[in-house]
């Protein structure tokens, strides 16, 4: 199994306001299920505060553990909008106007007959090296530099970026998942199911507990890279629990 | 302003089933409503796998750096429900049945005619040392153990031993929030916010935008401990909007 390729990933997630629970993230559940559907496993999630150090030594231990970084948040025109600058501080190089940034978003101001403010400057600078992701939507660009890809916070902004970024992406062999509705709870269940586990060292046996209307239910989600071994462990699991029903 | 008092915490979220998309969390947002309407300030969220080295290196990090960590998930019935035994090997402690919660769950699966299965008995270990919290739906209990506190990842359980927590907790001084609409976009208010930012040190003025149906509008909000401080910085935000307007 160990010319199987996995691709890993982490997301850093910036922002003041989803730390107060003034915004609800909606953006780790796509980028979740975005990676997972390209083959890339996303192994770690962040959530920091709007805050230079803060940015910096989460960006710092991620981009060093995993192959890709995705980042959230602060690339805005506000003055509390630093993503930009404390990844280029992470990265040791200087935060700066990009040429292309500045004249393809002076060109989309001007076409709008909107001022190219001073704050709306600040969504150009990028740290030096690095390349700018397409915004289709309000032209304002995302930044790659090394394995971090850095992106709006805005979810459908995110969302356009991360469709830029896609085709730049290496995925792994994807993990396939099958599900089985089971009628128990997880204490019934839990026991055989760890056997199951055991005999399948090639999948991963995950068990989701429901709770609605007072009843529990359990799903068995098998996962794994070798279809066959899912389907082995899949079989497993539906004698177990024809064996628990009796 | 040295004698108020901050109160800071940290959430780290545990499941391979977060990360894969498969279930989006619900519980990083009650958790930041709950703390923050404390006056504790949540400073950091990871969410990491049901891995034994991700959740010990993320708990040992976060217990270290902040006065409360809460986690959520990982401590059901089955053999990938590791958090308790993770937790104690991150406080160098034995996981062990605790006699409270072996009594208290054998009873109550006896009254409901159900076996206390070995792997319902998982459930009943903790970290030696820890305090037993207590869930008045399904029983087994959430786990205290120094400032660290092990809680569900079913959001109703976990909502319930919240509330079993509160008490025990000490809140900081709040923090006050004023919000103002603003019809205009980040890049036309962005300057002049970051002059009023500035001039109002004993603030923190974020600027949160919203796309909606191809417009762009902006929420701005003050926030800071002190009423007087953050009135003081609505009534600038207020003016700028005025003269923005003219």
């Amino acid at each position: 199994m160990s010319d199987i390729k996995i691709v890993t990933a982490a997301m850093l997630v910036i922002g003041d306001e989803i730390l107060s629970g003034r915004t609800k993230d909606k953006n780790i559940g796509f980028v979740a299920d975005y990676l997972t559907g390209m083959g890339i496993d996303l192994n770690e999630v962040r959530i920091v505060a709007d805050e230079k150090h803060a940015i910096i030594e989460a960006v710092n231990a991620l981009r060093r553990s995993y192959d890709y970084v995705f980042t959230t948040g602060g690339i805005g025109p506000t003055h509390d909008d630093i993503t930009a600058e404390s990844i280029a501080e992470a990265f040791g190089v200087p935060c700066e106007p990009h040429p292309k940034a500045m004249q393809e978003m002076a060109q989309y101001y001007a076409s709008r007959d909107m001022e190219f403010t001073k704050a709306r400057q600040r969504m150009a600078r990028t740290p030096r090296g690095a390349e700018l992701i397409d915004n289709p939507i309000s032209k304002a660009p995302g930044i790659r530099i090394e394995n971090v890809h850095i992106m709006a916070g805005v979810p459908q902004i995110m969302q356009a970026m991360m469709d830029a970024i896609a085709p730049t992406l290496e995925g792994g062999q994807k993990i396939l998942s099958q599900t089985v509705d089971c009628p128990y709870g997880e204490g019934t269940v839990g026991g055989p199911l760890g056997e199951i586990q055991d005999k399948h060292p090639n999948t991963m046996i995950g068990s989701y507990p429901r709770y609605e209307n007072g009843n529990y239910s359990t799903q068995i989600v098998v996962r794994g890279r070798d279809q066959n071994a899912v389907a082995l462990a899949i079989k497993d699991v539906k004698i177990m629990l024809k064996d628990v029903m009796l």
